[in-house]
């Protein structure tokens, strides 16, 4: 037999990206819910299984797949290797479980008093025994050892109670056991198997849920005339990790080249002292596999790591792809690069403006193996360093080909590595490259400001498919970006886009020392850049002004570390508000439920009434519930669905509420797709 | 160069079926719009080229793609033949746009008084027009004749502009003509041809608007103690065309047989009179490839065939694959039925109801290659019949993979075949036997009467995907469906789902004697089976009884053939009414705009306000526009959104209105996927 007798048909397999070109992402330790429309013709039963394993695993793993309703099918598995796994599904017809439904049938018809049609009389039931005890048979003959005796004897006993006469004894025969054991031996021979395997990329804990604090090492120095270390940041670890911190990531930390490097405030002209751009990278002692020489030695980074981890914090480096004019590679290697037609290199520009401090990699070079290569190896160097995670600048002007197989070639080897993409630049291509295997991604979270900005855009990216391959990085502030609402809403503002940040989040970051010290003074009016931006200056920034911000970026962290429910965003869930200028929204993980009212207005107290889901809070209609502030200890008794908030944005601009108590109902979060068609008024069918 | 210079990416091919595994569906003479993502890193720019053909052409056509918005861009072609079509895309860098793009920022940032960073200068606009020049030499050198040299040309122009003092001077150097030229030489040595090809089924046009007239031939006689045949339906051939119908449906016209024959409403036990079910097919006089004896010969047939052609409709054959106990292939092929223990063949069940004169074929037999051959050889020998539509009952019953081999294997030879879809079943299988290959599909139509059930229903089938592939065909009543408002609504029911159906759908049809008469007892209350169903018994209907629905019918019918916006279903769109018992929705072609409102309430008049959705119709806010109620010829003035509605059950229970005038704005339905994520705020690329 072959094609054929294939009557089932296998669709919708969720989760899947772009017809599979694509893994979905998942975190170590999940359980995967994999779901799909499995269906044949007529009414006969079918049944299916998962099949699924770690590509280091020889073997397929299985797992049956379970009924849900309308022909959607579900398994779950968990994934609890690093890398690369890999699904697909089988399914056929069930002959026993369409022998059984049919039998219950006739049993119950023998049940009703009134029976329209032909009544079912005892050959009609004889004869189904009969079939039933051949289809054990078949069954038997699948199946070994005692299994094969059981199910052979079950059969004999089917044809024997055909020898009943009185019908209202008849029952069904088949015992739960017999029916498991049946269902270890399916019959194959005509079993559908979907037309193809899906893959899954399994990240760990760390690539959900990450705390970031950036900071420029050459900053660090306590002497205000010095360049800052290695050392000098070593000492400021602690104070760091105990605002509970858990990446520390660094801009490039390689040679800056001098020539056009650039001043003060982006000026063209720099002086002798002006440090220029880290992200100006290469000098004559070296490049992307070199330290600059003011931060310190091979070692120091190392002496640094591990100080690093001692303190609970991972470094993360920013790998940014470009060279500065006097980058080794611009003499070893100019065909890297694009050269003009009088024989000078492309720096980068964007007309009228121009970087001349930085020439831009030629992704259509005629070595791009080598180029790809030698950034591949980049990367190998500074994991061979104990670096495992990576900020990577601008990887959407570089060829996305090319981060898809880098990544790969990474992950072969470290699945353990994390990459963030800084791509602010259109959907498709921020989308891709997260599809291309970027494990999080900066997103568009700095201008989204209104509530209802920030409600769409949220439920976008927390949704399928994204969800499924998308991380978010949320950051309030980066050394490029001075958002408007902070430069002009004071430290309310920053209050307010520290918590939606560090909540709506499981990923959030902050460019540390300016938003701890509300730095808000643009280059320009109208400008996102920094006044005195630290990208063109060392800033000696006094972390223990009496203003800063450290208590509570500390508190909110720890209210992230103590509550699950900030450790993941698919639970993300937006409730109505009254007020236009209030966010409300939750998130949960089991028990743990966490509602989060925010005030987006940074001038003035906001109020209004709520109207809460309450099954997305695991809560009835009517509920008493008892919320718990984190943020100031305060206890709240709240009813229902409406009820009162009311938010000062110069004392506190929001709730982080934890509701207490266990859920009193079932907070199935429901992440099976489902058919919008109901079939309340379909027939019954007749044939 | 290979892989690694590709840098551009195809994404979001619409329209696709479930990744290709089936055609979507088109009319022929349709513009097909192809839309995809294309993208690459960076700001260099891209284009595309859709490569398309008729699966009888040799080499692929092919069509530049068009830019729409967030790397969105389409194409259209024209789908001038029936059968199978193939498309796909290719998509590359292309470099002339790219230079063009960053020559015209120079030019502007030159005119512009405030020149940020450092001013364009004439060194920087020569270096361009030299690149510009280098870009168009290597367009030379891939192409010939006059255009070769007029490209070369154009490049020692640009390399000579660069002598120019004044930078004012400077122009855009390329005329339209030149960069058309230069669009026909792509450089494909890069570019990204679509991972697959995917492919349209062409229909004729019938098989988009359609309106079916159903009779059993056996009740036409005029005698009401005799049997009806083909001779006495040819008869009634010009009152049915009158009506305005296209399609003839006739029930299975083979022989009926004897054994367990039904009986006048379902009975059992079938008197000597009874003609049994035609759905019971076969006796020892023939089966699928025979005439029921008492309706003619073959000879009859054909006659009858090109009388109705000659009236302007085409008989539809009912294909039922299903036997009688007589059934010729009992005897013949034992193996294409169930085998039950005791040796019995398998008739029809669901428990407890039997139906022992038709036995179902098995698909699973092992000589599943000999039935699938049968049943399709069944097709092709009415096609040489000259039948072209085939009504096929409960295909939900048969192997789905059979259909689809056997409708690919008929419509190879005839494409121009119309299979319908008679299948009441669950949603996964309906869409399933669609994509499989069915030209139309039955619907729930049926059981959808509230004016939410009906808008959620309609806008889920008018929708992508399901518009892709799935054609409505809506059935007020069948010989097995009398619903409910039917039984008790009266005629302003039968008036009310008439036009609904009508309307709805560009695919309609009605059982008709039934349907025309009123016909409404059921069998039993609560049943959806008529009272003497003849199904069971030969009905003699007074087709010219006063109380007939005929004009009405006819009416209709006219109106949809006057109208081409109701020979489509995807301009379907609902307006608001604040009425629940009114249903308001609106279709258009071209400049041709059809409103309808309809009160659902059988028994009472029903009144509201609209609430148009002013575009969809082609009006502007404010706009005054004439309506013309084309079933009553009078002419109303409406204003705006908001217009009053008053519909009497009785006298009439629905408006259907053509907007007079021509379209003040673009109508444009805009069939391309969007969106949904805004831009607004997306900061400029630097780099």
């Amino acid at each position: 037999m072959s094609a054929g007798c294939n009557r089932v048909i296998i669709e919708e397999v969720q989760p899947q990206i772009d017809c599979g070109r694509y893994p979905a992402k998942r975190i170590i330790g999940d359980l995967v819910t994999v779901t799909a429309a499995i269906f044949c013709d007529g009414h006969d039963r079918v049944s299916g299984r998962l099949l699924y394993r770690s590509v280091a695993e020889a073997d397929w793993r299985s797992t049956p797949m379970v009924p849900l309703e309308n022909d959607l099918w579900c398994a779950t598995f968990t994934v609890d290797k690093l890398g690369e796994w890999s699904y697909t599904l089988e399914a056929w017809i069930d002959h026993l479980a369409s022998w059984s439904a049919d039998f219950k049938k006739r049993l119950a018809a023998q049940a009703s008093p009134h029976l329209p049609y032909q009544a079912t009389n005892r050959q009609d039931v004889c004869l189904a025994l009969r079939s039933g005890a051949f289809v054990l048979d078949r069954i038997a003959q699948r199946s070994e050892g005692l299994h094969s005796e059981l199910l052979a004897t079950t059969a004999q006993d089917l044809r024997r109670s055909c020898e009943l006469d009185d019908l209202t004894k008849y029952r069904y025969p088949l015992s739960d056991v017999v029916i498991k054991i049946a269902r270890l031996y399916p019959d194959l021979t005509c079993a559908t198997r979907y037309s193809r395997e899906l893959n899954l990329w399994v990240d760990r804990e760390r690539a959900r849920y990450s705390t970031w604090y950036e900071i420029f090492p050459r900053s660090t120095s306590p002497q205000t005339t010095h360049h800052g270390t290695f050392a000098t940041l070593q000492m400021l670890l602690p104070s760091i990790a105990a605002m509970g911190f858990d990446v520390l990531y660094l801009p490039p930390i390689h040679p800056i080249g001098s020539s056009f490097r650039k001043g003060k405030n982006n000026s063209v002209t720099a002086t002798e002292d002006d440090p220029g751009s880290p992200w100006a990278i290469g000098s004559k002692v070296g490049g992307h596999k070199s330290i600059h020489p003011q931060l310190g030695t091979l070692r120091d980074l190392k002496v640094l790591v591990a100080a690093s981890r001692d303190t609970g914090m991972e470094i993360a480096l920013d790998m940014a792809f470009q060279c500065s004019p006097d980058h080794p590679w611009v003499g070893e290697h100019p065909e890297w690069f694009v050269i003009r037609p009088d024989g000078s290199i492309q720096y980068a520009e964007n007309p009228p403006k121009k970087y001349q401090d930085i020439y831009p990699l030629n992704f259509e070079s005629a070595d791009w193996r080598g180029l790809w290569n030698a950034l591949r190896d980049v990367f190998i160097y500074w994991i061979n360093q104990d670096i495992r995670i990576f900020r990577v600048d601008n990887p959407h002007t570089k060829a996305l080909p090319f981060w898809e197989w880098c990544i790969a070639e990474i992950h072969n080897e470290y699945p353990d590595v994390i990459f963030l993409a800084e791509a602010f630049t259109r959907p498709h291509v921020m989308y891709s490259l997260a599809k291309a295997g970027f494990t999080q991604s900066y997103t568009y979270f700095t201008w989204r400001n209104t509530a209802a900005e920030l409600q769409q855009y949220f439920e976008e990216i927390t949704k399928r498919p994204l969800a499924d391959f998308f991380r978010p990085n949320l950051w309030p502030n980066t050394p490029d970006i001075l958002h408007q609402i902070l430069q002009t809403g004071g430290r309310p503002a920053f209050m307010q886009r520290l918590i939606l940040a560090a909540t709506l989040g499981s990923n959030y970051g902050i460019y540390g020392p300016a938003f701890e010290l509300c730095e808000n003074l643009p280059a320009n009016p109208g400008s996102e850049e920094y006044l005195n931006s630290e990208k063109y200056e060392i800033r000696h920034w006094n972390r223990s002004a009496e203003h800063t911000l450290a208590p509570l970026i500390t508190q909110i962290n720890r209210i992230r570390r103590d509550n699950p429910a900030l450790h993941n965003d698919h639970s993300l869930h937006f409730h109505s508000v009254d007020n236009p200028k209030i966010l409300c929204y939750s998130k949960s993980s089991g028990d743990n439920r966490i509602l989060v009212v925010v005030n987006l207005d940074p001038t003035v107290e906001q109020a209004g009434w709520t109207n809460l889901d309450l099954k997305r809070l695991g809560l009835h209609q009517d509920d008493n519930f008892e919320l718990e502030d984190l943020l100031t200890d305060i206890h709240y008794e709240w009813y229902d669905r409406r009820n009162y908030v009311s938010l000062r944005p110069d004392v506190m601009p929001a709730h982080i509420f934890r509701i207490r108590g266990k859920p009193n109902c079932d907070m199935t979060l429901n992440q099976a797709p489902t058919q919008t068609e109901t079939l309340a008024t379909l027939p019954e069918e007749d044939l």
